[in-house]
């Protein structure tokens, strides 16, 4: 359980505590994985099972050596190869992968809330890992451990997202954690990339990305996705590098000098940053991909029943 | 070893000993999977290499589940982005996985008798996980568990199997099973999807559904295979579902009203079952899939050479 | 480390002491692949990520297991599906998968120096399993391990190597293995599938392929590409098998009675070999595979920072 919940759908639905639980044991985590020996006993006998309608190596390789990190069985479920393409139902998949008793089951999906959709179906816990449009918590998770980690609190700091917002499930999952935790978000991109009722969810719009990081603590630039190119906004990457990318010559002039950049990857080197950015010091991208291990230990352990905090100790999560 | 099987290809080389033997054991692992530490350490240090050249998402996992909450480690080699793809042959496939050194070889092929051949020429245990129209053994097994875990016993129970009898290799295993431990088993199908000879296997022929679940114990609803479809007998799904699936209307009034429903899944929902069927009263689908993991342990447990009694205490087998 | 190498990426790179050092663990690794329980604790807490830009279900699974045996966890992430699809960088896809900590990369790539470019840019232990037509080291340790095995010693041993040795990365590693091991060795193929500076290497070259094997210890027959079918040296697979292919006449008139054969597979069963002598009393194809386990636990142990002798003997790896 994390506070009163049995499954991680999105980041709305959780408290600000629920977000803490989750960030301050993934410092734990964190210290798991900085060892020679990454291996401790806590979910030994688990079973997480990932079920995966859309491809994605990366977000799918960093829960399962979460999983494995803690000793748990991980057991990867892809759609392509599987009963879905002999016309399974979405709830027949699920229901036939719960019956082989796993403790979580991981989902991504191009439908937003076919993970919320299985949660009310299945006896097991669902983390989603992204789904359509609407949420991809973990990545909000990893953002936000990252931003704390970085700049010691999210409180009072500016953060802007920058990009394609209507069609980002990691904006939507950013600006829940975010704000939650008293960060002021700023959302940028053209007018067509602004979701209606921004402002109602708590951000602020923005047209210009110089007005958008203008002081900000932490810039989010979001993976523009190649079927968006060619959109009247967005004739070309050339067109979208030179309104909404950074480069360095922006990063110098128009961000704090302490400003953090992030980006959920992979990245459009080119696009979104150039190079010498996604690899400069601003950059905490890598940082992300590391954190995301250790945000999704914490979800995974918490989800499977984790323990308190003598038995943390015998499980090798206390150093 | 199973009886004196050193391989599982078939339940029509198995006596009723050896079919019971596995049963009787799978009624121990079925209790390993209700823990909340569905982990024993009974096949530490062996390994399954889970052979398919046929995708089957659902057959994989539940061996692949089986063999880890046994210990053992589970390797998969799928046709495709293999040598297959290369032009090797399927001996040198299975030969050059051999000399890996695994335990178990479970394969999937689509030609009858593939397994059989290759455990003539590895020294390793083979598993046929479904060879063409030929046998699905573990299936077979699987479905008589989950109607001997309701029923109580097989002896003189009556089972319909519905569909396409001459392609199903599920109807097959589940005949031979079925009849050694004592069900009377009854084919039901078109004409054309009916074997020649089906009588001197054991089972009566029926060619109309209210006549074949008459008073039966157990409906086993087979898959229609999709490119059945346009047969003459069977024009479309629509036709299919009128004279050869079961909706509630049917099942109230044709079936025992103590009867069970079986299906090896996936489902064509509103084909062979409509979906309140499928998930009605009668079904017992989901269990078949639990079951399935615990009839799989019981196999690779007692290939691989699983111990008498006060090892199995030892290994947690017993409660 | 091995000898002074954080990495394994060509033979070339390796003194004679540095293989002896992997050959000789490799004999203590290859007793544990003949013990009942095939598990030791050495690389628990470990963790081997295979990264393969070229699909090889055989060589990936060689890694795989090698790493489980030891306790490591494998992880595997292939091109198709990941976000290698989606434009990434090889560097991009490198550090990401570096930022969830494994301890080794295990990569193939269509390129030749594509590992060593990651070594370069990556914190963990990199292995080659094959690049472009440069090398594939841990094949020409498996190779060479077999030889020694076989022979007693590569000392004064003539190893001829037919084939296409111009874009044989198997040829290229043999070739430095071997000769750093006492061996003399002869390239024989078509003049345009030598490369040139052949004999700079160390390679005596041949274009008669019953010259080339006289007097020879051993002859390593090289798979043939279907992609240079057609080439004018090689308009068909009956004329490549009839100048470069061996058949059961030609191994007893042209062979040694006691010469061995080996090939990298899969074999053109028909084209570089006939079945017969494929499976024949000269082949150790079979033995191949085995040894190719060995030698990559071999490697992973060291390069994981495998132990000393009193260790070994703790973590079960002396019997």
């Amino acid at each position: 359980m994390i506070g009163r919940h049995r499954h991680l759908l999105s980041l709305e639905a959780y408290s600000r505590e629920d977000i803490l639980q989750i960030l301050d044991l993934a410092v734990t985590m964190k210290e798991v994985l900085s060892r020679p020996v990454k291996k401790v006993p806590s979910l030994r006998g688990k079973s997480v099972v990932n079920l995966f309608f859309e491809t994605s190596t990366r977000t799918r390789s960093s829960f399962e050596i979460a999983a494995k990190i803690l000793s748990a069985d991980a057991l990867n479920w892809t759609a392509s190869g599987s009963s879905v393409s002999k016309g399974e139902t979405l709830l027949d998949t699920a229901r036939n992968l719960e019956a082989m008793r796993p403790d979580v089951l991981v989902v991504r999906h191009a439908a937003g809330g076919a993970p919320s959709f299985l949660a009310r179906h299945v006896a097991c816990s669902v983390v989603s890992a992204g789904d359509g449009a609407h949420e991809h918590p973990t990545q909000g998770l990893l953002d936000t451990f990252t931003l704390r980690e970085k700049l010691g609190t999210l409180e009072g700091k500016i953060v802007a997202i920058v990009g394609d917002i209507s069609h980002s499930r990691v904006a939507r999952s950013d600006l829940h954690a975010m704000t939650k935790l008293g960060a002021r978000v700023r959302f940028c991109g053209p007018p067509t990339m602004i979701p209606k009722g921004a402002e109602a969810l708590g951000a602020t719009v923005h047209h210009e990305l110089r007005e958008a990081v203008n002081g900000a603590d932490a810039v989010i630039m979001l993976r523009i996705q190649h079927e968006r190119i060619g959109d009247p906004l967005i004739p070309n990457t050339r067109e979208y590098s030179k309104f909404w990318g950074l480069n360095v010559r922006k990063t110098n002039e128009w961000l704090k000098p302490d400003a953090v950049i992030l980006h959920p990857g992979p990245i459009n080197r080119g696009v979104e940053l150039s190079s010498d950015v996604a690899d400069g010091p601003h950059s905490l991208i890598l940082d992300q991909v590391q954190n995301g291990v250790a945000v999704r230990m914490a979800v995974l352990y918490l989800l499977c029943g984790g323990s308190g905090e003598s038995a943390r100790a015998k499980e090798g999560l206390t150093p």
